[in-house]
C-alpha cells in the first residue's frame, strides 16, 4: 500500500470517578465475603470505575463526558488544537443514544466541525477497527490529523436494585467485569519527537457457524416490556477461543511484518479480566517482551482498554522498539491486532 | 488520491411485507379521516413497510433478516458469491442488538467469514458514510470487493397499543414518516458491464452550536423504566435547514468535480418526506436532470434510502451519464454527497 507512514503523537484516556474495589462491590449489593473472594479469584480484577453513582444511582458521567475527556487529554499530549484535526472514528458498543452519534457530541465539546465523523459499533475489538479505519483515511493522503477514541459505559445495563443471587452466573459476571472508561489517539502523517509509527492493524470476523458468546440487547419505547434477557454470555466458549485466537493474532502479525518473536519488546494482551488476562500472556509466552496490562485497575472497559494499554506502554518505548497489541471480540468472534514501531 | 478506480456493480433492497397505505395506518390506530389528510398532505407519503406484522405486534423481519435479503439480492445481480467478498460496511441507527454487531450476523447467513467488517451508527447520512469507508478501503488496493449495507427499522420503538392522540405532533410525525428497509451495494475494483464508477464521496459534520435535530434514545436494563421521551424532532429546524444544505452539497459536488449543473443527467436528493423532498428538489433546481424519489412509496428508510434510489436509477443510465446522491442528516447536522459516471 502507498501513502504516507501514521504516527501516533499521543495519547489520552478518561475514568469516571474513583476506583471501586471488590469489598465495595460486594457491600453496594450486599453480599458475603464468599462473593467477594470469587471476584477476587475467578475475576481477577481488583478495581473499576463507573459513570453511575454507586450508592445514589445518578449517572454522573455519559459516554459524551468520558470521550470528551479523554480527547482534551490526548490533543494536550499532541500540543494540537481540535482546530488541527481532520478526521474523528470512535469504536464503542454502548453509545449515550441511537443519534445523534455520541462522536458528534464529542465533536461539539471540542469545538470541531466541518470534518468527517466515524463511529462503529463494536465490542472489544471495536479500538482496532476505529484504528484502522483512521490508518487508511490517512494514507490516502487526502487528511493529516485525526482523533480515534473507543470508549464503553455500563450505566444503562445497571440495576442497582437487583440481587445478584438472583442473577444467572454469567450476569453476576458482567456486573463485577466491566468498568466504565475512554481513551483517545491522535494520529497524524506528520511525526513528531516521541511518536510511533502504525506498522500494521488488521480485523477479521471469524465467527462463521459459531454461536455469538456474548450478546447484548437495547430496548426501545415499543419493547421496553418484552422478557427479553438484556446480556448473556458463554464464557466457557470466550475461555476456550480467547487464548486460541490470541496466538493466531500474535502469528499473524508477526508473519505479516516478517518480525520474529526476539523483536517483540513491549506486548499488549486482550484485556477480559485478570485471570483471564493472566492465562493468555502466559500462553502468548514471548518472555522477551515486557506485557502491558490494565485490565486489574480499569476493569474491561471493552473499546477503551487498548488505548489504557497504549497509554502506559508508549512513554517507555525507545528507539528501535517494536510493540504489538492483541484484541479479541467474543461477540461473533473477531481477531484483531496491530504492531507499532518507534522510528 | 492514488489507486484503483471503484465501479458499483449491483444493488440490492429488501423491504419487509405489504405496502401500508395512509389509510389503513389510519384505521389501525383508530384516527379519523383529517389524520389521514393530514399525512397525505403534512407528510406527502403514501406506503411505507413494516417489520412488526401491524394487528398482532408480532416482530416478522429483524434487521439481519432485511440486511440478509438485499445483500443476496445484490450479490446475485453483481453474479458474485458471497466467497468473492473481501470486505463489508454498514451504516445503520439500528442495529438489532448492541452486540454482535447486525453486519456480522449478515456475514453469518451469507457464509461470509474471514474479512474486515465495519457498522457505523448513523442516521440518514449512513449510507454516504458506509460508501465512503467501502470507497476508502478499495482505493488503498488491499482489497478487491466490497459488500455495502444500509438499514434501518423502527419496530422495537413502535407502540401499537398507543394512541397517536396522546403524543406531540413530533411523534405522531415520526409514526407516519418512517418506514423499515435495507439496502445493499456491490463495490468493486473491477469493471463489468453496466457498473459505474464512484467519483466522489463526501460527508461532514457540520453542527457546531446547533442543536440536534432528531435524537433517537436507547433503554438497557437499568433504565427501562426512566421517564425519558424516546423520540424527539425539531421539525422546524429541519424544515429550514435541510434545503439548504441541500444546495450547498450540490455546490460543493459540482465544485469538486469541475462539472456543471448542466452535466448532470440524474439527481438523487434527500428524501425525507414525500412533501420534503418534493419542495428540495425544487429548490435544488436542476432542470435537465431527472430526479430519483422513492420516499412516496418506501417511507423514510434511513440508512437504506440511497440504495432504494440507486435500485431506481442505475438501469437508467446510459455511457457518460452523470448522477449525483445528496444526503443531509439532521440529528446533530451532516452534509454528505457522491457523484456517480457511467463509464
Amino acid at each position: 500500500m502507498n501513502g504516507p507512514e501514521v504516527h501516533i503523537r499521543s495519547v489520552g484516556t478518561a475514568l469516571p470517578g474513583p476506583p471501586v474495589d471488590n469489598a465495595a462491590l460486594t457491600h453496594r449489593f450486599h453480599m458475603s465475603p464468599v462473593w467477594e473472594q470469587w471476584i477476587d479469584t475467578f475475576i481477577g480484577t481488583r478495581t473499576r470505575h463507573f459513570s453511575l453513582d454507586l450508592e445514589t444511582g445518578e449517572l454522573r458521567y455519559t459516554l459524551t463526558d468520558l470521550g470528551e475527556a479523554a480527547s482534551r487529554r490526548a490533543l494536550t499530549n499532541a500540543g494540537l488544537a481540535a482546530g488541527e484535526v481532520d478526521l474523528m472514528v470512535m469504536g464503542t458498543s454502548t453509545p449515550d443514544r441511537l443519534m445523534p452519534a455520541t462522536i458528534n457530541m464529542i465533536a461539539e465539546r471540542l469545538g470541531i466541525d466541518g470534518v468527517p465523523t466515524y463511529q462503529l459499533q463494536s465490542g472489544c475489538s471495536g479500538a482496532v477497527q476505529a484504528l484502522d479505519v483512521a490508518h487508511q483515511m490517512l494514507r490516502s493522503g487526502r487528511y493529516r490529523t485525526a482523533l480515534v477514541l473507543g470508549a464503553d459505559s455500563c450505566a444503562k445495563h445497571t440495576d442497582l436494585n437487583v440481587n445478584p443471587n438472583d442473577l444467572p452466573t454469567a450476569e453476576q459476571v458482567n456486573g463485577v467485569l466491566f468498568g466504565d472508561g475512554a481513551g483517545a489517539l491522535v494520529l497524524s502523517t506528520e511525526p513528531a519527537p516521541g511518536s510511533v509509527v502504525v506498522r500494521h492493524v488488521f480485523h477479521r470476523l471469524v465467527g462463521l457457524n459459531r454461536a455469538p458468546g456474548q450478546i447484548v440487547e437495547w430496548f426501545g419505547r415499543g419493547d421496553r416490556d418484552s422478557g427479553r434477557q438484556p446480556l448473556s454470555e458463554d464464557y466457557k466458549a470466550i475461555e476456550e477461543s480467547v487464548p486460541k485466537m490470541a496466538v493466531h493474532i500474535l502469528n499473524e502479525l508477526l508473519d505479516e511484518l516478517d518480525w520474529s518473536e526476539g523483536d517483540i519488546d513491549y506486548l499488549l494482551p486482550p484485556q477480559l479480566s485478570g485471570r483471564m488476562t493472566a492465562h493468555i500472556a502466559e500462553i502468548l509466552d514471548l518472555p522477551g517482551a515486557r506485557e502491558i496490562t490494565c485490565v486489574v485497575e480499569t476493569g474491561n472497559t471493552g473499546n477503551a482498554l487498548p488505548f489504557f494499554q497504549l497509554e502506559a506502554a508508549l512513554p517507555q518505548l525507545t528507539e528501535g522498539d517494536r510493540a504489538l497489541g492483541i484484541a479479541v471480540e467474543s461477540s461473533k468472534w473477531i481477531k484483531a491486532g496491530f504492531a507499532l514501531e518507534k522510528s
